[in-house]
């Protein structure tokens, strides 16, 4: 923050509370004073005050009434708030969440809070129009290397993901649809994994494509899952994000209903090896395109290069998409260790299908570690 | 929009997208430009482009490359299609998305986009920075009143909802776990829901409080479901919001695993009885506070006015809470027909625990229409 001349940060969307706090907000109306010199400031909803008060590591905590007919305006709770803890400060240079055009949602996510034109009037109001600055790359920056604690709760967390990836290979079979094996892949992420290893809030974002119309288009998490049933010899490919206590893994999985083609098993043992490659290229100091192809070579020599259709990863951690790093062809961005990206290269096409393996990868000195259990064969 | 002077209105927001033109997004990368004259043009990724087209009213329809290696920057895509629209239109005032704070996720709600700084910075590169309006108050007002196409989507989510608050009740017993039931819950949502009616995307967020304690705190949607199995006589109290396609239903219901106390029982009725009386009152010309006052003249008769911490109910439809119509005391604020809104007194107190009722109703000529069935006794 010295290098930056920001003399304190004030955040409101959740993955930059937890980022700088420790705590998960459960809604969208916690808001964080982060000063570069003394304690930082969280302010809450009474009604989440026991939660902050329990998570938050060395941090004050102020709280105010919210959503009751005693409750004043939150905006004004808020400010003032805001007022007292920069009083005597001589803050000049406030960095703010300006550009934060995708976030991850709190704990309730049916109804993420962001800072929009209210939060920003809000901010001018107490700092003064030319104090505030859009620290939204500084702190994308300060997220991409994870810190030991970090690498902990993107471990725990992918290890809560296996619970669904598990349930996601038992249940494919002829006579299921895509639907109801979501709704029991989440089910079982939910229920298997509060309580792992102290998580207190998860939730599981599925989807899973089947046959080969759906999962040829299944390259981005866009994918609606169907209630048709799966039939013998239909493919099946699960995306899904998973979030504990406000930490996200991603990551994919392939199987197939029933009995599977050769062609089906050939081209998974090509993303396979793509996949391997890929980690195994990662290590501090080697570049994001380095990564790239390595898992991008082995498609190419197997004949699929143009059905390896988007990059090998992206960053994550405090969103399910973050970034920094991303492992694209051709880039010079240079790995550094502690970023955490995934690796997912896949192949796509409307006469075979889609198929795609995604795990997450801590970059280490040496090398890297693979987070969470890693069964992938989709034949047993 | 004539009467607001609006050439235009530029969004981003999936609530608003789906309000004017008939889609859901499935990410939060679906623009649409609707004018005052004219066809609505929606802009959205290749990979979303088919969903789009089967539900975009009378709209364009117009795609980029999204997330795959050939794609370009998506904003400088966005910016050629809104250029190409608005080229030869004269318009001078556009409105866009300024003061969201609280938003709908797009489907895939593991991740919305909002309309930050880029956004806000496009719009002014197309339109001009004195072409721009904040639309924010207006695309409120003009959703608080539901065509009968919305309405029926909203019968639908509360029917929807339905099978999950069915499952609630046939759960809460001794030895199950908030958690557990939250996710069997949302599973019945999401098997049921699928397909039912016509929907197609459907998703429950679910938090069941148990016992004195949780339920006491349970009157805002913030509760985190544990994973303290139930004992005989303990609470449960269900929040939950689903969404089906973009339309949203917010109800809550209350049980007693094994044995109920007289006490749980007498409480239960109060809010039951309040609920109806709310209910009843319900009508165009009405006033929000006539409506409050009916429900809260209950509690306060049987000697629980202090308890009744909130108020009776909310706006709902394009988003799980809508500031149009606020039933609280006091309010002059006139019903009219169309709107739709939540009836869900409560009762909490750290002694007895909290007890809630939550449906959602239409605002009709002569009365009001309870969305979805309305099974309520936890005492079969």
């Amino acid at each position: 923050m010295e290098k930056e001349n920001l003399d304190a940060l004030v955040c409101r969307l959740p993955e930059n509370v937890v980022f700088l706090s420790g705590y998960w907000p459960l809604n969208g109306w916690s808001f964080l004073a982060f000063p570069r010199e003394g304690k930082p400031v969280c302010i809450v909803p009474h009604c989440e005050e026991k939660e902050a008060r329990e998570e938050l590591w060395d941090a004050d905590c102020v709280s105010f009434l919210f959503g009751v007919l005693a409750a004043g305006n939150p905006y004004r709770e808020i400010k003032n708030a805001l007022i007292d803890i920069s009083a005597g400060k001589n803050w000049t240079h406030i960095g703010y969440e300006g550009d934060f055009e995708s976030v991850a949602p709190p704990w309730n996510a049916a109804e993420p809070a962001i800072p929009a034109e209210t939060t920003r009037n809000l901010f001018k109001e107490v700092f003064g129009r030319e104090s505030l600055v859009d620290a939204t790359g500084f702190l994308i920056s300060q997220r991409s290397c994870k810190t030991s604690y970090e690498i902990e709760k993107l471990r725990i967390v992918n290890e809560i993901s296996a619970f669904g990836l598990k349930t996601f290979f038992e249940l494919v079979a002829p006579g299921i649809s895509g639907v109801e094996i979501v709704a029991e892949v989440e089910q079982a992420v939910m229920k298997q994994g509060t309580g792992y290893k102290g998580a207190k809030r998860v939730r599981a974002f599925a989807q899973v494509s089947t046959g080969v119309e759906e999962t040829a288009a299944g390259f981005r998490p866009m994918v609606i899952s169907s209630a048709r049933n799966l039939e013998s010899g239909d493919s099946a490919l699960i995306e899904m994000g998973v979030v504990a206590d406000g930490f996200w893994s991603d990551r994919t999985r392939f199987s197939v209903a029933g009995k599977h083609t050769e062609q089906q098993a050939r081209i998974f043992e090509i993303i396979k090896s793509a996949q391997e490659a890929a980690i195994a290229q990662v290590r501090s100091g080697v570049t994001a395109g380095e990564v790239d192809e390595a898992a991008r070579a082995i498609i190419r020599d197997a004949g699929y290069e143009r059905e390896f259709l988007h990059v090998t990863g992206h960053g994550l951690g405090f969103r399910y998409h973050e970034p920094v790093p991303l492992i694209c062809p051709g880039s010079d961005f240079v790995l550094e260790a502690g970023m955490v990206h995934t690796a997912e290269p896949g192949i796509y096409s409307p006469e075979i299908g889609g198929f795609r393996l995604e795990d997450n990868v801590v970059v280490t000195e040496d090398g890297c570690e693979v987070l969470g259990p890693a069964a992938k064969d989709f034949i047993f």
